[in-house]
């Protein structure tokens, strides 16, 4: 039995010795019940001192990975025992007392509806994605297949993003109105890793936060996983009621805002600008930050656009979150944030500690995507497909004679539905499921959950037109079947308004 | 001036209407000073009101955006104009009072260090990274090419990961002893991840945890920005005191240990057999879990191997986290977590408030490469390379005449070097940097930053053999320089040992 030593190395020889036989018995190269050879044969065997054969042994031993039996010499052990025969009373250790309360508020709903939204037999509208169909693959393909593939653009990149398509982001924020530098742009896994580091930069336990109502589900999931307390603030067509908001501001000294101000999630509701004047105007008298979410902002059918709040505040107060994933591909998972000097040193310290920075490939890809000019053309090809699909579920939706209210967004990803006060939603999401048909649940939008029972979100971008209309049929349906028929067409609409 | 209305929309026209003139105002269209038609004629061009332009003229003079002049008519006033007269008296945001205070104690080492390891004229010895030239890049570009870009590819995946890397994972994993299914792997955006999200489950403010000291930079950093008093336990050659640590397990509570068993860094220490023995039986006997942190096992020049704590561990006590950043590519920010099931849950939850899941292209063509066989080879040319490299590294510092003491670590990254105590080590690292040379140095791994002044740590996988020839030379003349020349020989060797 020959051992690899090596006398160069600054490991001793007996220890070499040692790990070697043990790597083999726990390796199981030396299976239990094999007889190691006697001390003098091994030492000789492989040029050591006996000594050393001996101590190895001993160690062997005491560990419990052999054993000495008279006049059958030292068998190799089960190596599973030892550890149970060394600790016999060794408890599976309980888990849940050593986790940290805050994480308790945290349900896993958007799991769930991934997981069944995966399934190929299921018409999913709850999905917040755009149609795979169109992503640009061929150009991708060949930016792949032409530079991506450099050891450079494999190695680490700067904590803050790749430069050049920091620089590609700041002209796409000056289309929009962004007048900003490179520097000023910072890139993230996903807007929404901006939203949990803007909650770890601000907000401690017990730390108002204030956001719209209904709004973005994982904002709040991340909002109480800090432990903050999530003050919502109600909408009507014009946005968010900047009226009720001033008065809780007298009440609450949140750390900051968050809004989605165009085409808002779930109800795709466009702030009008005086509103948005209006919201920074509260913003500078009680100098509270906002956090601006704008995925959607481009996806938009009417020609007229508003500038983002970020566009209109001269004075810094605005953090503006954008993404790749709703125009082209979430699965990159790459967004980004434009900010103050020291929210973006606290970012960077964030990413530091957490993910060190965005995967480079995704970086240097979608920069020559920006660079190329393949970007608005692209999303010229989507929103007509997107305006055809809103419009096929739109009109599908008209027949459920009522059953079903809703704002015509002229953009996003959503429709905002309302069913009749005597439909329990749990039982028509469950009957849809069983049929095959997916969508989001109001009440998941509302911060206590305590509201929008009666609410509703469909997705149009995502699903087939084909699949759209198959599934908005077996959608509607499922709401004949279990709304009362004596419910009257005027009841629903008194119901319907307001809608949020 | 004809503006775009659709009757059609869900939108009144006369919102349409103010909302095309605000837009074009914003968007520069109408440049200040543009002198906008008379109500009337507008009204008739635009077939509609002329109630609903007086109404927009004047929601647009409320708004600031235009004024009236006698005989000159409606102009276009400078837009930055308005938000400054209405509100005279807005102060720019003092954001630091409203920062988290956890977040002060987390410092910027690593960008720093970073920035200035980027630079083409400097040799960095500071990196945690392998040799780019070693990347496998033709393998990749066949796998990318072939089949990286479809839909499939680009779309959000699972929250824990892409199942067929889970499954290839679990598979790596049981080659190193650890018997584990798809399902009980997670993939992360890099294993670094993991530590914040241990720390995110497990620390609430004040919560002590335990490391190894000295130990990882970015363990020290995350576990401070939870709050967390970090309990260090001191190493010897056998790795971490297990005596120490179950004294100081008397007096503190921790939430968990976290440890670097296998070539540890900064240390390059790999713990004995019997060490992880006692850790697991001391994690048993007190009930707490073990964060184990394997990045480097793999970067092993002998045969000699000891197993992970995790394939010692019988009672689920052990929460493994690896990657694919010192073997494959760093950049593409990889890594997973092999954890029990509640831990696991906890993580999935995290994962999906903060960046939902790891960039699917990456996780699809990492899959590739182990399913063809890849990594293997691969990892072999590595080891031979970073083997020569490590001795180049060693004969060339032997030059340092018992100046720079250090043990040569069996496999890792790293060399862990002893200067005298008469040499400051801010002068070294200022002096080398100036000549081009950059090291880490040994304080930035200590918990308090108390210790490790006249450690330092030394890569020696990133450069080319050339570079740390020339680099240690220039390393060894600024030590000489600094170094007083009464030092005795055998003192520095006094203060060598121990070495941590």
């Amino acid at each position: 039995m020959r051992l690899k030593i090596n006398k160069e190395l600054s490991l001793p020889v007996y220890r070499q010795f040692i790990d070697g036989i043990k790597e083999q018995i726990l390796s199981g190269t030396l299976p239990a019940g094999f007889v190691l050879p006697p001390e003098r044969k091994l030492a000789a065997e492989n040029d050591v001192s006996r000594t050393t054969v001996v101590r190895a042994y001993d160690e062997l031993k005491a560990l419990g990975l052999v054993a000495s039996y008279r006049g059958k010499g030292t068998v190799v052990t089960d190596k599973k025992e030892p550890s149970h025969r060394e600790n016999p009373n060794v408890f599976p250790l309980s888990w849940y007392p050593l986790f940290e309360k805050k994480l308790e508020n945290v349900s896993d709903t958007i799991t769930d509806l991934m997981d069944v939204g995966s399934r190929q037999d299921t018409i999913s509208f709850a999905a917040g994605v755009g149609a795979p169909e169109l992503y640009p693959i061929n150009q991708l393909k060949i930016i792949q297949n032409d530079s991506a593939c450099t050891s450079e653009v494999l190695n680490l990149s700067a904590v803050e993003g790749y430069y050049p398509l920091r620089e590609s982001l700041s002209q796409l924020m000056e289309r929009r109105g962004i007048s900003t530098s490179a520097k000023e742009v910072m890139i993230l896994s996903g807007s929404m890793q901006g939203i949990d580091f803007a909650a770890r930069t601000f907000l401690s336990p017990g730390d108002a936060v204030i956001v719209e109502e209904p709004t973005f589900l994982q904002a709040i999931q991340c909002f109480r996983a800090a432990g903050a307390r999530i003050i919502g603030i109600p909408l009507d067509r014009e946005g968010i009621r900047t009226d009720v908001l001033e008065a809780q501001l007298g009440r609450y000294k949140p750390k900051f805002i968050y809004t989605i101000p165009t085409f808002h999630n779930p109800t795709g509701i466009v702030m009008s600008l005086e509103r948005r004047m209006e919201l920074l105007r509260i913003a500078y008298k009680y100098q509270v930050p906002i956090l601006e979410d704008d995925p959607y902002s481009e996806i938009r059918f009417l020609p007229q656009k508003l500038p983002p709040l970020k566009a209109l505040d001269h004075y810094g107060y605005v953090i503006y979150l954008n993404t790749f994933s709703k125009v082209l591909f979430p699965g990159m998972r790459v967004g980004w944030v434009v900010a103050p000097a020291p929210v973006r040193k606290k970012f960077t310290l964030l990413k530091q500690i957490t993910d060190l920075h965005v995967n480079t490939p995704a970086q240097y890809v979608l920069d020559q995507f920006l660079r190329e000019g393949h970007y608005e053309p692209h999303l010229e090809r989507e929103l007509t497909i997107y305006e055809k699909k809103r419009n096929i579920m739109v009109s599908a939706l008209k027949q459920a004679e009522g059953l079903v209210g809703f704002d015509v967004p002229d953009g996003g990803f959503y429709l905002w539905c309302r069913i009749p006060y005597t439909i329990p939603q749990k039982q028509l999401l469950s009957l849809c499921a069983s049929k095959g048909v997916l969508y989001t649940p109001g009440s998941v939008f509302y911060p206590q959950e305590s509201d929008g029972e009666h609410l509703l979100r469909l997705n149009f971008t995502y699903e087939s037109r084909e699949r759209i209309e198959k599934g908005i049929s077996i959608f509607i349906e499922a709401v004949k079947k279990l709304s009362k028929h004596n419910t009257k067409m005027d009841s629903i609409i008194e119901e319907y308004r307001p809608l949020v």
